[in-house]
């Protein structure tokens, strides 16, 4: 096992039958890439201990190293575990730490244990335990005589990542020193230009940046531009060229760029009004609470959101906002007129400095000739000035939503003081 | 082959990576198992001559039928026609039909043919071609003199899909006509019970339900059960069998059960309170506008949905629903008092007859000891009744919120009155 690579076994009969699509995989595939663990290999097997069993057997021999994902559950249908104890030949022991903390667990939230979660405090004899902090199943390891090893994690997403990220990426690290050069990534992310024009207007920057390859990811919410080193250049070359490739792209993308990697347009916007001091407050129709729950599910939105109100009737639109009804009985509900006086009557009555403004047809019905579905008016105040747009969003319902959420937020960021060095 | 059965082999660096989430596969899964074709097997592999051969030389061993996706474009990393034209021992020849179609297709959107294109109008010597509709690559065939097969399709999703559902599906089903039963599922959608209880509480249910199988899916929403039957009986039998096991087990989940199949605890919410004719409110402190972002991504919402207010802030709290600021002082805003005067304040200011109103601690900030991170207070107001609850949620900030937004719409659910013959 001079390389470092893994396979991976993903058990389920939901993920054969396509129920449930796998995501832990890609995720998976990414964290070992970054750290240099090449995934030689995945199969994706049902709930059957013959399948499971013969899928492990052939990645021990084959790459000598696999890694497992669900059946580790307290139900009959969970197998991974007595099926991978077999092939180590161990006995499964009830490991009395386990239960303790598992009987806290349920103590804590003031549920009684029910007798089969006593097989989750159940671990193959000599397997060593990554703890879950996030649910009952811990991550378990198995190494034999010939340094083959298999690490079984459960299957929900949440828990997976707690214990690749809390264990099993450090005992990777440690098991194989000697890798070559990380997979490395950079990715510029924009808004509100296509990909074509996006291409077009950085093509004669790219060759000259092998071997970083470029790849251009659209999306709802913009086109991430994501440079990557493969793991042919040492860490700190690869950063080195990453850092320079940046440099050339962002002189050419101006305000489409609005951040990098895994920071979202919420967190840049979030960052902006805190250090100006904004507060903010937002009228949302199409959107519908989108741009209020992205904006919560970071923490800290307390710094500077004061209230958002969804005005989903026209009754709410003028009880809550104040808008006038001659202006929707005139101009209608999704109009410039309505988006401003939506704007005005939340900061008026949020005492907010900031507000935005969200009114239009997320489809399928509502449109016409005139506004057809995908027509959103955006408002943004910021103290004395107000900028309304108008926006035709291409795609279905979701999309159209996600759209103007993100055409709201980059309105909103245009407008907020650029901070010190950003 | 007397089963009807495939083997899936993805092709493609990018999935190893992470760079690209698998989502053929589950849509190939689901469109298989609606015809009785089992997915036995699949496994993942990179853009190596060498993986390809082997995984696709195993599946047709082990299963004799194997549909590959990925790999066909014109590109030199497209390594799956010649590499399983080997395996049948085919030459790759020129198909002048496929030339001429490529060539009109070009010619139509205005661009030259670039010379690597050729290569898309190769095919194996003897193979079945299946048009693809959406692209230059096109499915196509390969059978053995033992009747093994294998079919190979672009990984370009729109593409494949066109392919399935134009060619591969008809082919399948003429090859297998005494095929069993199609693979059927009924899922039973539970909320506020956690998987271990519920497995104790229908475990003597289960065994009697055989040949159909049973699997707990855990999610932060709630706990699936679902019922398969995996093509050893009739349609028909089958229906009946699932239609049984639904009453049988119904019967003990209790409140528990909010829905079947795909419906969402928002569809079901969504429906009663039409058929009641009853007008919703919100009150949003820590789900921070999900829940009013989950009841609007589906159309419809505006039948009873009159407006849903943020209260992020004290401030907000006070001032657009009227909580009393002693209130606030003597029993702080994550209390059973505070969720009271939300819900009764969001009802007095809309008009509307039913309210939720959720406050409490999504962290990971803001916790004590008293009051730690998944304190939830849910209040929900329907004409003159008010029920108020005390939470205490698992998981990080994002799981508390979507638990306590979940909660709040099933104790919604057990106050709204029961359509007629649901």
């Amino acid at each position: 096992m001079a390389e470092a690579a893994v396979e991976i076994v993903a058990v389920g009969n939901e993920l054969l039958l396509g129920e449930t699509v796998d995501t832990n995989a890609a995720w998976l595939g990414r964290r070992l890439a970054a750290v240099g663990v090449r995934v030689a290999r995945r199969a994706t097997v049902g709930d059957t201990a013959a399948d499971i069993r013969d899928a492990v057997t052939e990645a021990l021999e084959r790459t000598g190293a696999v890694i497992c994902t669900g059946g580790l559950g307290p139900t009959p249908d969970d197998l991974t575990k007595p099926v991978v104890a077999a092939i180590f030949r161990r006995e499964l022991v009830l490991d009395a730490a386990l239960l303790e903390a598992l009987r806290r667990r349920f103590e804590a939230r003031g549920i009684r244990m029910a007798p089969n979660n006593r097989t989750q405090a159940e671990v193959p004899a000599g397997a060593t335990i990554f703890p879950n902090p996030r649910g009952t199943a811990p991550g378990l390891l198995l190494e034999d005589e010939r340094g083959r090893f298999a690490i079984l994690l459960p299957g929900v997403p949440a828990e997976m990542r707690a214990i690749v990220d809390g264990s099993v990426i450090d005992y990777l690290v440690r098991r194989w020193p000697a890798r070559p050069g990380p997979i490395l990534h950079r990715t510029l992310r924009t808004t509100g230009i296509p990909e074509s024009t996006l291409a077009e207007r950085v093509a004669d920057l790219l060759p000259p940046l092998e071997p970083l390859t470029v790849a251009f990811l659209p999306s709802a919410v913009g086109v991430d531009i994501r440079l990557t080193s493969w793991g042919g250049l040492p860490a700190a070359e690869a950063r080195r060229r990453l850092e320079a490739a940046d440099l050339a792209l962002t002189a050419r993308l101006g305000g489409h760029l609005y951040g990098r990697d895994a920071q979202d347009l919420v967190d840049v916007v979030s960052e902006r009004l805190v250090a100006a001091g904004l507060s903010l407050s937002l009228a949302e129709s199409c959107t519908g609470g989108l741009i209020a729950k992205r904006l919560t599910d970071r923490p800290g939105a307390s710094g500077f959101l004061t209230a958002g109100i969804v005005s989903y009737s026209n009754e709410a639109k003028v009880a809550l906002l104040g808008v006038r009804p001659e202006t929707l009985r005139d101009h209608g509900a999704v109009s410039v007129e309505t988006a401003r006086e939506m704007a005005d009557g939340v900061r008026a009555r949020t005492g907010a400095r900031a507000a935005i403004a969200v009114t239009g047809i997320a489809g399928p019905d509502g449109g016409s000739e005139a506004k057809p579905v995908g027509t959103v008016w955006i408002a943004v105040a910021v103290d004395g000035a107000m900028d309304v747009r108008h926006f035709r969003f291409p795609g279905d319902r979701a999309e159209v939503r996600e759209r103007a959420a993100q055409a709201a937020l980059a309105l909103l960021l245009e407008h907020l003081p650029r901070a010190e060095g950003s």
